[in-house]
């Protein structure tokens, strides 16, 4: 990514439940989908014993859409109810970024 | 953790390199001294491929002051020269936040 402060991120850590039918797939879609919102600048996702999402946004507008888009409620929905043990979002505004090598690939 | 907006997170993405002799040490004794530091509220980390650490903090002030630390500063120095391909640096203002069942002891 190669853009200069300030913009948005949005921080999503989450823990599984023991039923991840069917979650592959539509996180596979919610990426998808998530880079063809208007505004979606970027996104990191790993999962270990938790999972930590971060997705970088030009504006909080930005992010707001995504929430309330039609197949991210959709998926939001089937998370509080099958896939998510807990999660947590914090909603940020970057003020500085800094690197050291980083690939413009990357967040 | 169980802190009313707003405050301060680092998100630090990072590459390992194929040498990282002594960095789980290193990254144990980090943590330790971070969790002593003032203003310091909470830690996420997690690694596969790449690692996410999200740190949260009260101040600007407590994110500069724990960048100045001196073991910490010799640990910068050692994951530019030795366990980092790459790594990145957000510091962020987080402006909300809420949660799903999320326990008080996740970040």
């Amino acid at each position: 990514m190669d853009k200069t402060p300030p913009y948005y991120a949005v921080i999503f850590t989450s823990k599984h439940s023991k039923n991840t039918d069917g979650y592959d797939e539509m996180a596979e879609q919610m990426e998808t989908l998530a880079k063809q919102q208007k505004g979606f600048l970027g996104m990191t996702s790993i999962r270990e014993h938790i999972g930590i999402t971060v997705s970088y946004w030009e504006s909080l507008d930005a992010i707001a859409n995504w929430k309330q888009q039609n197949n991210h409620l959709t998926a939001q929905e089937k998370g509080r109810n099958t896939w998510y043990d807990w999660y947590d979002v914090k909603i940020c505004k970057v003020e500085r970024a800094y690197s050291f090598n980083t690939p413009k690939t990357i967040a």
